[in-house]
């Protein structure tokens, strides 16, 4: 069976451990490759910087040839659809597609009907499994284990992708979770975590989480300036020193300085936000290593697909 | 002398049979490199899924350097010409060019001016040889032969790159060609083959080869309805039960599902759609590697324009 | 210390020397890579064929796995700054950047902050070391020596990111640089050149560097037309017969034909434009090869940033 990565609400607790197992490997530089050449294809239709590039790295670091997609030079402006141009990608050789789309569960109309795994790099406000991944990821290289621990989501829960994802995956795993900012964008359908205001919040937390405020999906103008909310929701310099002894701060970027967080904290001592990127890459080769395993058997440079095709040569 | 591949009018049928041999080889796994660190680039001035990607997988399995080229941040931004540009890739390094342009015959500019093989991948509504090519390919596959054959071109004839090249390799390589699709979209001109009407012409055609209803080019809406056309020149549900024993169905896709087919034929099993372009990998493999060894002698890391570059060093 | 590559202004001449004699070797077939897998990532905001290709291509010479980024499909779109972007790809393990951007000395807030090195591919009009490097090269490679020769440099001297680079660096090595081209385009802040009419200074200078009118950032047309240009400070076909024996003529290009040059003088026996070209790939080698080595030490897979971030796993 093929192993997709859709969402981390699908992942069994051994399945998550075993994926932590290997990125923590990959960190100390273990190598691993697939026999075979090997091709991806990352298809990505909305911006990213971060994810696209991490992928990117990731599965060069892995030997695997990278086939550029760009929606804006491909058939998908002809109005070609999804299930086609993977179902194209796969009949030309590619192995596995990461995939971002701006639709919610965009992958329903391709599990099932594809022979190649999908690795979701993010769907509209729904999943984004391999940035859940790598928090924690780095929370467990911070601290060891996750039970007992407490997590404070801070900020747009209602617009992110990982908030309602990350609050399950953690709590499966022991810890506590905690949602704060505008009490406003809480409601009673965030049961797996109760609210709390940022200033109690951050005393005890072990994890600041904060979310980044999307500009593009709602604008702040109709509630509060950038500064208020600064003010009011953002870890702010004061904030800060209130965290307790030995708390962390993360933030799955691009930050929006002296918004969510001030300035001089991006790199301050606590934050470990350029260590999650780091970490993202790892936390992808182990994923892309599990869905490659999946193929085995039917992966010798074809795919099931692919040998299927060749059969009537 | 170099090879081009520019159009498939000027392949000698010796020539054609050599590609679809390699073509054949690389299917079976042979591997072929050249024996120096070698570069192409793929100049796409229209949007494509399938063939750019299709030749960035030859270009890759062959081991070559594919250095990206992205018309929308390049210098014909600036008004470069397509002559400056192929030059300053060629003085740059690059060995081997694929092109897709939009006007015809575009290549003629370039032709005995520049000292590295041009692979025409498309030009205005003339060539498109390797997609006749894998289309013979396909055919070849399945029935061993050309000879007798009656293959039926339907559709939108006016505005394909391939239906009038490949009425006529394939009337040179002993098939007979029948065109199809709406009436007033045949002409005079198309002295190759006659016209029959959808109805007749798959009832005893070997292979119904669909053509894309290019909506980027024309309006349907003057003539017909997407599902008028279905109904009228599309191979429906109905026609395909009619189909000759043994025939299949092929289509250069992007299928427009339920206008040229109904979407339930597309993956049927006479169709030969994925087929198609999982041969478009070997072909183009094939047609890469007749380039580069027409390159020999000259061919170590440098060009023939490279040397006489270097020699006044 | 890092060895970026920012301006021609702060390199000493002895690292001049160096880098045009390593980029010596590499055309004469050097081999050089780093030990490790390596990554560099091209970051254009401005459009550019020559440039970025070059750099692509020295970079694959060198073994480095180029991470593609477009600008229109990254996270600058939301907002993102040069540092986040920069030090995001750092994080991921990049261990190069190469930047081309609009805005004057972008790399100012860079130095210092982070632990890769830039290699400046152009900025606003300031400077293109890479491109005064490949010059220098060319000049050489011709001359054997900088010092007495006379180096027009002719055109839109107030627009262009190399007038007044290469005229310091020329002076510097020992050559007479001369301005030529529109008078009213030549102001008093020119001090290192004095300013000569195209008719008298191409008679005995040993190179004509011509500039290219740069139609992007400002018309021709309150002045002249492109046709008055070219008679009144183009380089015509009557003026190349006036030019001293064994002089040659040099283009940074894009040219615009019968603008700046006439058009049959673009690949005359005189002309290096092209090779000035195939020089920039060499050129750009040897700088990459220099920036690399300076990360030595702390150049295993990680850089001193990744390494840091890494301890406290």
């Amino acid at each position: 069976m093929l192993n997709h990565l859709l969402t981390t609400n699908e992942l069994k607790v051994e399945e998550i451990y075993q994926i932590l197992a290997d990125a923590k490997r990959f960190a100390e530089g273990m190598e691993w490759r697939p026999e075979q050449a090997t091709f991806a294809a990352n298809l990505f239709f909305e911006a990213s910087t971060r994810t696209k590039s991490s992928f990117e790295v990731a599965e060069r670091k892995l030997g695997l040839e990278v086939i550029p997609f760009e929606v804006a030079t491909s058939s998908v402006q002809k109005g070609e659809t999804l299930y086609d141009t993977v179902k194209t990608l796969e009949a030309i050789g590619v192995h596995a597609v990461v995939i971002r789309h701006g639709q919610d569960r965009y992958f329903d109309e391709l599990v099932g009907k594809v022979d190649i795994p999908i690795i979701n790099g993010g769907d509209g406000c729904g999943h984004h499994p391999t940035q859940s991944l790598l928090d924690l990821m780095t929370i467990y290289q911070e601290f060891g284990r996750f039970a007992g621990l407490k997590i404070a989501i801070v900020g747009d829960i209602r617009h992110s992708r990982v908030a309602r994802s990350n609050a399950d995956v953690l709590t499966r795993l022991g810890a506590e979770v905690c949602f704060s900012g505008p009490r406003e964008w809480y409601d009673a359908s965030f049961n797996l975590a109760q609210y709390q205001p940022i200033d109690e919040v951050i005393e005890d937390s072990d994890v600041v989480m904060l979310l980044r405020v999307q500009h593009e999906r709602h604008s702040l103008k109709g509630n509060f300036s950038a500064s208020d909310y600064h003010q009011h929701y953002g870890l702010t310099i004061e904030r800060e020193k209130r965290m307790k002894s030995g708390s962390i701060i993360m933030h799955p970027a691009p930050v929006n300085r002296n918004v969510e967080i001030a300035d001089s904290l991006v790199e301050c001592s606590r934050s470990r936000i350029f260590k999650q990127m780091q970490n993202g890459v790892y936390v992808r080769m182990a994923v892309i290593k599990r869905s490659l395993e999946s193929l085995k058997g039917g992966f010798h440079n074809e795919t099931a697909y692919q040998k299927r095709l060749l059969r009537s040569v």
